[in-house]
């Protein structure tokens, strides 16, 4: 693209650079921005910056959090001793919204993955690992998403507190709640039936 | 959506204030920039924000342009005779990409449109109705988009310079190059039939 504007073209670049945004989209919304008043970007840019430098994770669950310890972790009504190993501040979201789960989280900051360049040092697993040996944990809770990678980390975490007297759950997959039958993939449908659980249990959570 | 970082929250917030950016999305974006290098946003916001306070539009044509002129309208090899009308500089872009222009640009920086609160006013008109009047220009081609608001906006600029001697032309609309003619729109079908042209000028612009 040839841009008249050294500006323009600056920014659209670096618009650009963020993940789903190609250079058309970016043009887009530098001259949205051109259209509104100045105090928009300015807004914009000072909350990005101030994000970035700023940011802080939580001491304990390693959640994004601008306190030492997050909310969740500071409720003392909250069940320690059960901890749901989650990839990022997303899912944490996704699971509180569901008002299902009452332990601490521990925030890993992305999966096992070596073809992205992540390997387990880039991740918060050592943390954790110490968390289990310190003996406070009695639950760990797999909630990773259920692709290659996830799967990965799952048994790579396994693996690093196999031999603590802890017991390792994963989250249940199967069909959603709605779903036809005739609609579901293989997989899941088979896993589904593979762990299929007491009726009676099936009442409780509904 | 509950955050547990003003932080984030804020730069979500703004984030999804630019058009096609939901909170969703925008909360991805935010992660991604947290998890590259700080000097990534930090570019980012230097880019938006010197863009926005810096950016400066050609003082003939009012295309966006770093210097007075814009290279265009600067440029003594294009005809100043023929001014193309249109909306914005993604316009401007297009049509210089297919190297079939050799005139003057005139940007009008949206279309008249009382819905979105656009009136004529809002528009770079009067500089156009001055350019006319000042007898320099020999065509108006007007290149807004087809819709109603281009429609409008095209009829509103035909009445302004009415009575000077100038020819006013419209890009055309017909089927697209290669488009099989059983699948256009019957709008644009009649169209290209009531506006045919002579088949040996259609033999000179291939």
């Amino acid at each position: 693209m040839d841009f008249s504007s050294k500006l323009l073209e600056n920014a659209v670049n670096e618009i650009s650079q963020l993940p789903g945004i190609g250079k058309r989209t970016a043009l887009r919304l530098a001259l949205h921005l051109l259209k509104q008043p100045e105090q928009q970007t300015q807004r914009l840019s000072k909350s990005l910056l101030k994000m970035r430098e700023e940011i802080n994770f939580c001491a304990n669950c390693h959640n994004i959090s601008d306190t030492r310890l997050c909310e969740i972790c500071a409720n003392p009504n909250r069940d320690e001793s059960i901890v749901c190993v989650v990839e990022d501040i997303r899912d944490v979201m996704a699971i509180e919204n569901t008002s299902q789960f009452r332990g601490h989280y521990h925030v890993l900051g992305g999966k096992i993955s070596p073809m992205d360049g992540v390997g387990p040092g880039d991740l918060n697993i050592t943390t954790l690992v110490q968390k289990v040996a310190n003996g406070n944990i009695k639950e760990l809770i797999f909630a990773l998403s259920s692709t290659m990678e996830g799967d990965t980390t799952n048994f790579y975490l396994f693996k690093q507190i196999e031999g603590h007297n802890i017991v390792t759950t994963t989250i249940a997959r199967g069909i959603s709640v709605g779903d036809e039958l005739e609609y579901a993939d293989e997989v899941t449908l088979g896993r589904s039936i593979v762990n299929r659980i007491p009726f009676e249990s099936s009442l409780k959570s509904s």
